[in-house]
């Protein structure tokens, strides 16, 4: 496109490229137990989870930082793919290459945007921030809530255990004691009802 | 869920419901062709071109609405389906439709989120506000970045003419002069090329 600027030239490709998000498949399924959700659709859910229950936040948050950080966090799967967080192995080898794909994908946009992004990107993923803090904890709560509504389809297709679910989702408790409180009661139910492994 | 308040019930029935929106699949194709696109996906799409092309908006805007803004702005469709911008009999009578729905929706949240929510949207639907302009640009600068791409296949399958992309498109420029110009460019190609009847 003749008409503009090298730099928009960037940005339109960017925003080009990230549609790839898209087809980016989860391991967990939509509500109505259709079909895998992919990791765009993911993100929007909790953009609104933000919106909807930034309340809950153990501290105070920049509730727009939030937002921001959530709609950006699985970009990295275009390069990376989907990895299941109860995989610990699996995880550390994928860190490696979502911090490859941040470089390449963030670096199609104009320098100062990728710098943006990038810092955005790796404060989400170091968990420290308030808001990171928050935003680990709705990334978790989601496929919590889509696991208790489709028969915990996932937990009962990888064999995921009791334990495993407390150990690691326990983190939630640092962005939302709330939301912890729920994800208990999810995962006793589930255990109650012998639904998945209590060990 | 017994350990959780009234008013997180009724949050996380939102959150539950709202996943439907996933469902709602448009007119327009992804990037790569493959299939159509779901309005949730659209969302977050809209999300990230506010955050990289929010400096190209013709007035000052607060960027964090906009973001909001274009997250929920297309709920209602859960009930009201998705109507294609070019037809104007059923733009008229989806609007009723989307009313209706909004009222439904918004209404499983607790009474301060839902009027703050109605009342973003609304906002959206009026588009007289900086942030409601933009967030306008955007929802149809990313379809036209669709037909681009796929060949116009949107475009072609309705027989959508020149003349009608000026009409119902026009509305770009009032949130930015800039995206107007690069859509332009789209349209005139689309028409050098004969894809598209020039009436």
């Amino acid at each position: 496109m003749k008409a503009i600027s090298g730099r928009l030239e960037r940005q339109i490709q960017f925003l080009i490229e990230i549609d790839k998000t898209k087809q980016v498949f989860r391991k967990t399924k939509l509500f109505d137990k259709f079909r895998f959700e992919n990791a765009a659709e993911h993100a929007w859910h909790l953009g609104l989870m933000a919106m909807v229950l930034g309340e809950y936040a153990n501290e105070k948050i920049d509730l727009a930082k939030v937002i921001k950080m959530v709609l950006i966090h699985d970009i990295v799967e275009i390069d990376a793919g989907d990895t299941i967080v109860y995989d610990t192995k699996s995880r550390t080898e994928a860190q490696e290459k979502e911090s490859l794909a941040a470089e390449r994908i963030f670096s199609i946009l104009p320098e100062n945007q990728k710098k943006t992004f990038i810092a955005l990107w790796k404060e989400f993923e170091e968990r420290k921030s308030p808001e990171a803090k928050f935003a680990a904890a709705i990334d978790r709560f989601e496929p919590i809530l889509q696991n208790r509504l489709t028969d915990y389809y996932t937990w009962k297709a990888h064999g995921i255990s009791y334990a495993q679910l407390q150990v690691r989702n326990k983190h939630i408790q640092d962005g939302s004691k709330v939301i912890w409180e729920v994800v208990q009661e999810i995962f006793s139910e589930a255990k109650e009802k012998g639904e998945i492994k209590d060990e």
